[in-house]
Order: structure tokens, then sequence, then C-alpha cells
């Protein structure tokens, strides 16, 4: 059998489908239309092209072989046809044709196909904001603009800039400005923390003092509504808590999420979500059993919540389009060898200067927003066995049901990126069988003293779930013990209804002592039993330690 | 209830299960004899101590927070009663009483218990040979060895050493000489490879090549018949496949594996299996409910094999010792709290000079001797996005059951030490649960240009196997391309029964071809769909590429 196989978008997804699919059905014929001049780069390496880290905007396009992966690549090495600059202006699913429109030359013409793939991917959102379409307001989602912004930055005429949202790009984009050209950044961002939702409100702390102390300026809980500026000069208007001022920048940056590009897909009748993902099964079909759809236009099953969820990743991307290249060829029958992708459950991670954050499934926001009575366990723990000279700390936080026991989620933040993202993962590879905190405890990790402690932090945290879900002990995050340490320092030398103990050594506590007299105790560990009469029975005991493991 | 409970042992699971059981059960007596002096260590840091990383043995001794873990902290911080060099000499399980020695002064006492743990450890294996117990032959297990080898190194008294065993401990040894100190440091082997039936004769090779070029020399497939010397001076004798000679050496250090110790528990009736280790039940109880064990004297299940295995690795005596700690308090009903340990899949991870090797379940090696109808696939990629600046190789070998499509292990080496024990982690989390292949294939991996590739180097190990198991591509190792390319090279051009294309650019190729005129083909990779004519159709084709990729 041989079938026309067209695919609209030449990015990520588009290419690995058609590529995967060519490799089981040789004499089938592929075609790939794109609207850009440029298909097949890694949109996720902009922010190291604009920093510098990559040198030049066509390393993105090439295979790990230098090789460019333009339509001459994809025409020799894979008998894939692309035409790039081409629009697809429609799809006709009785006819099962494409209309599509050649831009440098305006002409049309009418494309008939067996199958049809939709990979047009997303589009950045812009704020309902007055000036978000001025010249100097940049998305930088295409190489086009990447390059356009690079070129303002080596020309040296940016020294500040304005980057409005906290998100992963917006972060990254950041860091680029901030680190590789010493520009002046702020970030502004509408929540009252960075990296919302996708981590708890520590844990991004911790994130944005690193990113403080190699300063960035941060704007949290703030609203930009309004952009003016000429492409050379802008002022942004930004409402926070305390009122509204401005912030004069040669550059705005907008990273406020991504939309999917799922126009076509509507127009064509192909069921589309109400957030305006379109509608997959595990075999990445749209409700047109001859149209697959994959990337970042598509919504996947959230294997925590069982709802739908919106992850616009080229990991994401890669690996549907292995699935959809397999089903092109196999159907969609197991036992013919089709494929599935039964969905995600939603790993990151991220660079922030030498600190890396990372993460897999539910935050405790997330979490408490899906609706789960959940609780969250935070352990600070040397990566390493304790003796190894070359160490780091790394905070994770588990995110749990109460009732189940269910690890919803977990995150981390740490020096040791490599480590942390190899934590995150070997819990995401169990998350889809729902595992319980338990299971933590006793997790196999590969252990010798350079890579590991003996005890594994991941060991350490699945025990202190354990622990606090026990009832043992309660753990409680920085805010709740800033309202309990408020609420004693208003009584003097009291302490309210709890007592603080400070259980590392003398040295330790002593400056806290005598900062906070009558309220911060001391008794070190190893004296404690000795001491047990010290400590007040009618009154909630919180213990203060560096990292929680005393 | 108060209890007494016995602990056998005070180096790494007695101390965790007397602590554990502490903290849930506080108003019980806990008391803890060892042989030696010092308790509480981590034996694993030895290699670490004797490069001189660790600067001081009492490191390995302390906690995080730089408390020396002896009797006083025992008593002080935890309230467990801790009695070194104290031997136990016997356990009457009808009375529940241990006999033992205190060894300064030679006084005996009997001492009673309601719960017995023992965690008496391993002792090292000495080769049947004449010299083994020669003062210069070292076996480095214990810190007072440690700092008697220390010593000799310090003073500068060692010029050239010969490791017997090329395991764990072993390698490390030898990194520990040869990388901090100097010397120059010979490794003796009986297998034919380094870290033998734990990792497959491709990845050791890599391993091997990369000690040979920091000056570490291998004398593989080869046999120490006999030790002779002084304790000053040494002369090993080595039985190779081209005869017999001798190896010069101030030290010796005998690294052939370690045999638990099992006396105690087989004198006083338990059961022990023929290999020594002591048989536990998922509750880490042995034939005899009052009596529990862990850590380096016991036998677990393998989760691979469904076999007993043997793994005396600190993370696992920690582990067992907080399940031994839990039961001890809450009995051994799951419905109680109670806690088990199923078995091991076996992960491990060591660090070689600048390149880490990990792994975890069977080995190809491992798993031809376990029976299984095993086959091995080979990934070697960038473990970041190719156009991210700071990167480096990764090679993973997926070991898989053909008929099933079971995981049964993965290996790997690598220059990012802590990305491929996260990787390791990963799978060895899913091992348990016996995922099939296809599983790593889409196995969902955190993504961002700094830590990974848009398709992880495990989706690509998937994917890979898929395709081999699926017939599409036939993978071939380092051994099998040997044969076949000494079959090329005895016929003049004719290739024997396959045909070889270098698929790399001419500039990788030309070096080969002008050495294999003839026999090494090139056709690049973009230019192989438009020059099929040249490939003949009548063998098997050996294509050529750096990582396996194109």
């Amino acid at each position: 059998m041989s079938q026309h196989v067209v695919i609209i978008g030449g990015v990520a997804l588009g290419p690995k489908a058609a590529c995967r699919f060519k490799r089981l059905e040789r004499q089938s014929r592929v075609t790939m239309f794109d609207r850009d001049s440029r298909i097949s780069y890694g949109g996720c390496g902009i922010p190291y092209y604009v920093s510098g880290d990559v040198s030049d905007a066509k390393e993105l396009q090439n295979t790990a072989f230098h090789m460019t992966r333009d339509a001459k690549f994809f025409r020799d090495t894979k008998d894939v046809d692309v035409f790039p600059q081409t629009e697809v202006l429609g799809i006709d699913r009785a006819a099962k044709t494409v209309r599509v429109r050649h831009l440098p030359t305006g002409k049309e013409e009418t494309v008939a196909y067996d199958k049809l793939v939709i990979a047009t991917g997303s589009s950045p959102r812009r704020l309902p904001i007055p000036g978000v379409d001025l010249p100097g307001v940049h998305t930088v989602t295409t190489l086009d603009a990447a390059e356009a912004v690079r070129g303002m930055l080596s020309g040296g005429a940016v020294g500040s800039a304005v980057v409005i949202g906290a998100g992963f790009i917006g972060l990254e984009m950041a860091v680029a400005l901030a680190d590789m050209w010493g520009i002046e950044t702020t970030v502004v961002e509408y929540a009252d923390q960075i990296l919302p939702n996708v981590i708890g409100s520590g844990l991004a702390r911790m994130a944005q003092t690193h990113m403080e102390e190699k300063g960035v300026t941060f704007r949290l809980g703030a609203q930009v509504t309004s952009i003016e500026g000429d492409g050379k000069a802008e002022r942004v208007t930004v409402k926070g808590k305390d009122g509204t001022d401005t912030l004069d920048a040669e550059l705005v940056i907008m990273s406020v999420g991504v939309t999917p590009n799922s126009e076509l897909a509507k127009a064509a009748g192909l069921e589309v979500s109400p957030r305006g993902g379109i509608v997959v099964d595990a075999a990445m079909r749209t409700s047109d059993p001859d149209i697959f759809a994959g990337g970042d236009c598509v919504e996947v099953p959230n294997l925590i919540t069982g709802k739908p969820i919106y992850l616009p990743l080229g990991s994401m991307a890669n690996r549907q389009g292995r699935v959809i290249g397999t089903n092109l060829a196999r159907g969609t029958n197991l036992a013919d060898g089709a494929s599935r992708f039964e969905g995600a459950v939603g790993s990151w991670c991220v660079k922030l200067f030498d600190v890396g954050a990372a993460g897999t499934g539910l935050s405790l926001p997330a979490a408490k927003a899906a609706g789960f009575d959940a609780i969250n366990v935070h352990v600070s723990q040397l990566d390493r066995a304790h003796f190894y000279p070359d160490k780091g700390l790394m905070s994770l936080e588990l995110v749990v049901e109460r009732s189940t026991r269910r690890i919803l989620g977990m995150q981390g933040v740490s020096v040791m990126g490599d480590a942390l993202v190899g934590k995150v993962n070997a819990v995401a590879a169990l998350l889809p069988s729902a595992p319980r905190a338990d299971v933590l405890g006793n997790l196999e990790m590969a252990y010798s003293p350079p890579y590991a402690s003996a005890m594994d932090i991941l060991n350490v945290l699945g025990n202190a779930a354990d622990n606090i879900l026990s009832g043992q002990n309660k753990g409680i995050g920085m805010e709740e013990f800033g309202a309990i340490f408020s609420e004693m320092g208003s009584e003097t030398g009291a302490g309210g209804s709890h007592f603080l103990i400070d259980c590392r050594e003398w040295a330790n506590a002593e400056p806290f002592m005598e900062k906070h007299p009558g309220i911060w105790h001391n008794i070190p560990q190893g004296q404690l039993p000795g001491r047990l009469a010290e400590v007040p029975k009618d009154r909630d005991i919180v213990l203060i330690c560096n990292t929680g493991a005393r």
C-alpha cells in the first residue's frame, strides 16, 4: 500500500512524524507545508541563542552532525517533500484535500491527501493592553524575532529590559539578558511568585533569591497596564499593590504563555477544546480518523488529574510525532503495532543562572486548584555523601494527597541541576502508576559517595512524608512559620501558643537569640534528651534546623 | 509496652534501625554492640579517604552537622546504649540472650533481649593463594586499615601498587592511588573485562580506556597465583593468557569481594543460604520471628530474576535498617503500619576519574547467566540539546528479553555522571513493575536544552529497542563488528558476506577508506537515497556512524 501523507507544520512534530513514517513505509509519499522560510528548528533553544551561548541561529536548525535541516536535507536524506513559505488555507475533509498558498508568489493550489497531520504549533499570547503591538515589544518565539533581538543586544542598543511574565521562557530570557549581556532586567509577573502554578511558593522564593543575587529585579503581584514607545525607548506602566509606576527600557519581552494554533482544525469542524487545544485520542487521532494532530496545538490527558492539560514542550512534540508516524503506517490497532500516547504527568526543568529548578506532576497550588486535599513535604539535604568534598544542597517538595497518601507531584531547586533533574525523572517514571508516598522511602537509587547519599534524598523525602502523614511530626512552610513567628514577636517574650527551639549548635543559634531575646531558644540536638524539662508541654514546639534533618 | 532490643553491629544498618525504633518507641531500650572501637561510619567513603579527597577519617564518622557518631553521641542524642569493642560470642534463642565479651577487659556477660537485630556486615574475601596474609597485602575495609594505607601513601613509601580485582572497590582504589597520589597502579582481574557481571563488555571497555588514559594499567583475564614480600616491597605473580610474570609493588590491595558475616546466625540455627547470606522475609525477619537481620549479612530477592541476590551496599543497609526499626515497633502486619523490603533490582554507580559508570538490573552477561534470552541495545548520544555548548556523550546499553520485550536492565558510561545516574534511577524506578522496552520510548523526561535532549536518550534507547525487536534493524556490538571486519580484511576487497558503508561525511570516512581500500565505503547519509544503486542487495549492510543516530 502506498499513501500520500500531508503534514501542516514543519518545526518539531511534523518532521518527526514524517521521518518515522517514511522509515516504516518507504514507498509512500510525504508532503510537508510550513508558513515560515525556516523549518525544523529547536525553538526551545531561542533563549540560548539570544544569550549568545549558541553563536549562530543556524545551529538551532542543524542536526547533531552539523547538517542544516532545510527542504533540501529532507528531500535528499529523508525523501520528504517540504514546502516552506507555504500557508495551508483550509482543509476539505469530504474531498480529503488541503488548499495551500505559496506565499512568495501568491499562487494557490489544492493538494489531495490520504492522511493528514496537523502540526500547526502555538502562537505567543499578547496581553489585552495598549501598546502590545509596538515595534519595541517582542515575543521572541521565532528565529526571525530572535535574530532581531540578538541584533539589538549585540549592537549595544539595550541598557535595560522589561520581561513580562515569570514562566519558563520569561525567566530564561531574563537570565539570557542579565547574565550574558549585563542588561538591567526587571521581570513583571501578575502572580505573587515566579513560576506560578508549577512550583510551590517556598521553592519559588529560593529560585527568585538566586536570580536577584545575580542582578535580576522582580515585580511580583504586578500588572502591566500599558506600553508606550517607539522601538528604541519604551515605557511600561506597572500597577502593583502599592500603586502605579513606570519602567523605562529599550527592550520589552512579552512571555505570557502561548495558545494553540487550532483555527484550521476548528474551521474544518474538528473537535477543539474550550481552551483551544485540538482534541485527540491516545492514537493522536482527531475526531476525523484520517487526521492526526500533535505538539503545541493539542491537549492531552493529565495522568494525575485525568483532565486535559496543555503542555507546549518540544519533548512532547517529538514523542507524539513518533507515535503519529508509527500509526500513519500501522493503523491504530495495538495488535498491528500501533503506538499510543496515554497522556502526561507534566515534567519540566529550567536553568536559572547556577541553579536548576525542576518538577513533575502537580505543585501544591496546582493540586489544591484541582480539588485535591494535598499537603507538601519539604526536605533540604546535600545530594552527596556528606563527607564528599564536591557537593551542594538540594531542596525537594513532595505533594501528597492526604487521605490516600498518593504522590501528586514533586518539585525541587538545587545547584546540582543534573542530579535534581535525575530525581525528578525517577519520580516522573513512577507517577503514572499513582504510587503512594511510602514507595519513595524504599526506592532503590544508585549509590556511591560522589553521586548520592547512602540514604538518598528521595528516600528521606518519602520517609518524611510517612512521618508527617502518620502524625509523628508536622512540617511547616516559610509562610506558616512567618505567621507563627510574627505572632511570637507581638507578645513580649511569651511566644504565643508556640515555643521555638533552635536545635543547632550554640554558634548557629547565638545571633538569632541575640536578635530575638526570650523568643529564640537554643537546645542543641545532642542535649535535647537531657534538657526535656526546659520544653513546655502545653505549647506547640517549633524546631529549627538548617535542613530539617535534626 | 516497653521492650529491650539488642543490636549486633553498629556500622550502617544497626544505628539506622536503632534510631528509627527509638523514634517510634521512645520508652523502649536499645543496646548496640560492635567489635570495633569506631562505629557508625561511612565505609563506602574509604576510597575517598585513601585518596585524600576526605582529609580526616573522622569525617566518615561524622553527621552532616560535624558531630561524631560515637557511643556518647548515640547515648546523648538518640538514647541508644552503644558498647564498642564488644564481641557477641553467641545467641541463645531459647533463653533469648546473647553472650558478649568486652574485648579490652576480656570480661564476659549475658544480655537478655526481647528482639534481636543481626547487623554483622561482611568480611573481605581473600584469594586462596600463598601470601594473602602478608603485612603488605591490604583489604582496606575498615577505618583502621584505611588509616594504615593512607599513612604509607602520605609517607611517600609507595611508588607502585597492585590492585587485585576490578570490581567497584578495586577500581575506586585504583583511581584513589593513581589520581591523587600519582602511583603507578596495575589492576589485575580474573575476568576478561572490568566490572565483570555488572556491565557489558563494550561499556566496560569504554570505562577501561578512560582509566588507561589516566595512567592505570590493566591485566585482564589474569590470575594472581602468589604474593611474596615483607610489607615494604611485594612481588605479585600473575598468570595470564601469555604465561606467567611478576609485578613489583610497595602496596598490594586485594578487593575481590566480600562475604556475609553469618557465623553467629548459623551457629544459632537460623536459616542461612548456601552462599552464606542470612535468609530474611520481606519484614527483614530471620527464620526466628524475634530476630531481624539486614545489611551486608543478608540476601534479598532479586526483583528481576526472583532468585536471591547478595548486594552489600550502604544504601541497602540504610533502607533495610529503617524497615527493621519500624517493624521492631509496629510488628510485621502491614495493617498495623509494618514496613516491607520486597527486594532489589541491583542499582549501582561508580566514579572513575572523570567518567561515571552506572547501572540497574541485569547486564547482558548476567541476564544470559540467569537463563534469559536477552539482547542488548546500545545508544550513544549527547545528553543535551545538541546546540547547547556544555555537553558530553552518554552511552547506554539496554538489556531486553527478546520474546517478552521486558526490560531486564540498563547500564551506561558518561562524562555526565550526575545525568547518567539520573537516567539509571528513572529506569530503576520502573524495573520492579517489569516494564516492556516500549515504555522507555514514551517515558516523560523533564526537558530543557541545558539538561536534556528534546528526544531524551531514554526515549531514543526505547525506540532503538523497538526497531531492533521489530526487525527493522540490528545493532551489533564491538566484538561482533570486530569478527565481521576481520573476515572482510581476510578477503581482498570482497568484504565477505557483509558490505560496509560509512554514512558519515567524506572527511570522517576518508582516513578509514585510505587504510582499508575496497572494504571501507563511504556514502554520506544525505546521499544514500540517491545512491542506492551502489548498495549490494545480496549482502548484509554494516552502517558506520559516530553515535548510531545516522
